[in-house]
């Protein structure tokens, strides 16, 4: 599966750790096509363990799948003006179609929102048509320049929700409520913390009100957007004369709302839990939640032990009827190689728990249990052991997001800090900085110039300091928000 | 949700029948893209119970979930010869990205062996990494010149197994368990029996050493190519250099195989089940099993009855602890529309179970249940409504695969014909009929042009007829094969 070399340590490269993460535990490999990644099986397991989640989550709210053209005629784009800005310049254009030059060209979708809400015109009427609250599970393609695994490719893998509203503020408690799943789904499941809040208008979506994100602290210190939520107002029910007969009888535009998020979920993952010996993933979105590595020397204890792993296997795989509550059991039965490789391919591949067993511990009717993510040992009863897995996984669970929250913390700034000091930090260890804005855009874009940091949220408030800061960080005036200062993926 | 307008009957204009079921209960739309179509959620609901059994059924037989590019490079296409004749004169072109024009055009997949097998190239080196099982669930893009709603459309949703073996034996072993998955699948849960079988030189897929397929007939007697499987050989090994080392030491190349199904099996559903009333979905496919209707005069009698309805709805919705047990039920409970229009327009939705229930019934502890495939009513306890509904599920699930299955029998001809007589019924009202065909792919082609009938398969042992037929349909000399011939969608 991988081979032996050590992988480059975190704090030698983090970027060369990453991708050496990636492409050894085979989450994902590259292309023969520029930008464009495979996910390969290991990544693809733990993306769809992703969506089912979030999918549950989304029907839990009220909404429902659909699925809309791939392919959007060029003129669309152009109807909404800030956002053929945004998204012009990325577009790949189908210029020919069956051996003939088309007559307009068709762009492969970006995002959706201009397909979508032509259709919701189509199909809204009345106000009792509304709330329209659609979700779609797609592939998009931005051309990118620079490009990384998972974390920005030409093509991705997400899911777009698209609402349609009556009023302003019902498609703003839209927009927030989605904002609190994904907030939810990401400290929940990916035990990755993230600071909600909204978006600067140089930061938020081309066409949107006001743009809301979730942004989590990777090892390096940097912010990773791993989530948006879109208030977009009336401008794509304009664009596309999306209109409705109020309860009144008038003709009203609707209010729309997107989110959305996509496999770099899985690069925020792995660059929030990964260590120096490989992958961790948290044990509800780990296709194999414990892998057993059976030992011995001969045959005879080659059956043995494989007939016990299968006993044990099938008990816990089964071990409470309901579905949810079953493991997800691997053994490694693999011949010819010793059990120090196998546990150094799992540790590399991040599956939570190892349950070593060899004849001794057979006679003593036990196993050793190997947490992936302290790599603490202990011995364990097989006749207690479902409810022991089951604990510790939830442990793990739990443990993970608490450390990846203390780390966030620890690399936090929330007490008065100088420009000059502010820059110093961002040229090397970096961080998030809570800090004064004065809510200019001339600053927030000199200090991005000048440290390459960004506003990544104004945050909610209960992310927010005790105490407020009072001047701008850049300019000295005084604070009209706090900011949350980060260089970002 | 639809007008009130009785749809054509079947009768009249099948063709004109199946757009406006496939309309009017808001399984699909037109999109403004030409060719390609938007799927509505009730259409999609469909389509993601058949893809989660579907998976289900793919990852029992071994297989696993990855993702790649939807782009690939123009010169992949050309790399295998027969390939390349299929299906560059479909392909859709994107000749420029991110504002400039590219070196090499790409096109929108239409299916990936390529670029799969480019990448099983760099992942296979000995013969203990095969065999290599894998699935993508995707969007494909064909440029076709005359579309149709699910079964023909330039972009549609399908999954595409790519696996690669060691020997000839293994793969066409492979091809022929996933035509069999398809089969159960395509029995057992959208209750449209399929023949299967293996196509001929003309009709197989453009790459493939055998292409084998799953055959049903639609009620106008035509032929829907529901699935497909393929052995292809060592022809992509070939053109993309997948070898690997075999156990004694040598070096050869893999064998491959490719199967798929898609959207197109939502309009098979439509055109195998559908009445004059709007459409039939299989219990195991509705992703509303059964409608509660209430029934009042009064606001006190509504809030009797709706009480009731959802005290149903909970207990049968989770009448056994096992999810897959439980029972998707919807209350209508919409307010200013009569109980006869909620049936219609129930029934045109193809939901399989309707309870309506009324301040009388309940006084009697009773509810009226109907059936959408007979429409047959009959009160039941509400003390056994549990069971009893289930019961009634599975019997329909039984009844309507019955049903598909004697209207195919009934239009299929086992006996010998003369070609004249053959002619006149390809020109009235069609059907199966199996005959000799002399292995000439003259013969097949003159068929084809005198009466727009092809072979559909070279039908599989157990649906070849007792006495195989002796001389050639076209020609009358010595058959070599029984063909199954019909008109197709």
């Amino acid at each position: 599966m991988a081979d032996d070399k050590k992988l480059t340590p975190r704090a030698t490269d983090f970027s060369a750790w990453y991708n050496e993460v990636v492409l050894r535990s085979e989450l994902a490999d590259y292309s023969p096509v520029k930008g464009c990644m495979v996910i390969r099986p290991n990544g693809y397991g733990i993306w769809e363990r992703m969506q089912r989640q979030l999918d549950d989550m989304f029907k839990a709210t009220g909404h429902q799948n659909a699925y809309f053209p791939l392919l959007i005629p060029e003129s669309f784009l152009h109807k909404e003006a800030e956002h053929v800005e945004g998204f012009a310049p990325e577009a790949a254009v189908v210029t020919h179609g069956g051996g003939k030059k088309l007559d307009e060209p068709l762009i492969i979708r970006p995002t959706s929102e201009t397909i979508i809400n032509s259709m919701f015109a189509k199909w809204v009427q009345s106000y009792r048509d509304l709330p329209l609250l659609i979700n779609q599970w797609a592939n998009v393609v931005r051309w990118e320049m620079r490009t990384r695994l998972f974390l920005r490719t030409t093509e991705f893998l997400w899911q777009e929700g698209h609402t349609a509203h009556t009023t302003h503020d019902e498609a703003e408690e839209e927009a927030r409520r989605m904002l609190g799943v994904y907030r939810d789904f990401m400290e929940g499941y990916i035990a990755m913390p993230v600071i909600t809040g909204r978006k600067t208008n140089a930061e938020k979506f081309a066409g949107a009100l006001r743009t809301y994100s979730c942004e989590a602290m990777m090892q390096d210190n940097k912010a990773l957007q791993a989530g948006t939520s879109h208030n977009l107002g009336q401008n794509f029910a304009r664009a596309f004369d999306l209109k409705y007969q109020s309860e009144e009888g008038t003709t009203e535009f609707a209010w729309n709302t997107s989110w959305g998020v996509s496999t770099r979920m899985v690069g925020g993952l792995v660059m929030t839990h990964g260590d120096d010996n490989g992958l961790r993933v948290p044990p509800l979105l780990a296709p194999i939640e414990m892998v057993i590595v059976p030992i011995y020397k001969t045959d005879e204890e080659r059956a043995l032990v494989l007939g016990a792993a299968d006993r044990i296997a099938k008990s816990l795989g089964a071990w409470d009827l309901r579905e949810s509550a079953r493991l997800r059991i691997h053994i490694d039965a693999r011949q010819g190689i010793k059990p120090g490789a196998k546990y150094y391919e799992w540790e590399l591949r991040g599956i939570p728990l190892r349950l070593e067993l060899g004849p001794r511990d057979l006679a003593a009717n036990q196993g050793v249990l190997v947490r992936r993510d302290t790599r603490a040992k202990r011995p364990v009863s097989l006749n207690t052991l479902g409810e022991d897995v089951a604990d510790t996984l939830s442990a793990m669970q739990r443990d993970m997001l608490a450390a990846a929250l203390d780390r966030r913390e620890a690399n936090s700034v929330r007490q008065h800090i100088s420009y000059d000091a502010f820059r110093e930090l961002m040229d090397g260890q970096g961080g998030f900085v809570y800090a004064g804005w004065c809510g200019d855009a001339a600053c927030e874009a000199a200090i991005k110039e000048e440290t390459k940091a960004t506003i990544r949220c104004l945050p909610d408030e209960e992310f927010r300091s005790a105490e407020a800061p009072t001047s701008c960080l850049k300019c000295g005036r005084a604070a009209s928000d706090e900011a949350l200062w980060a260089k970002a993926y």
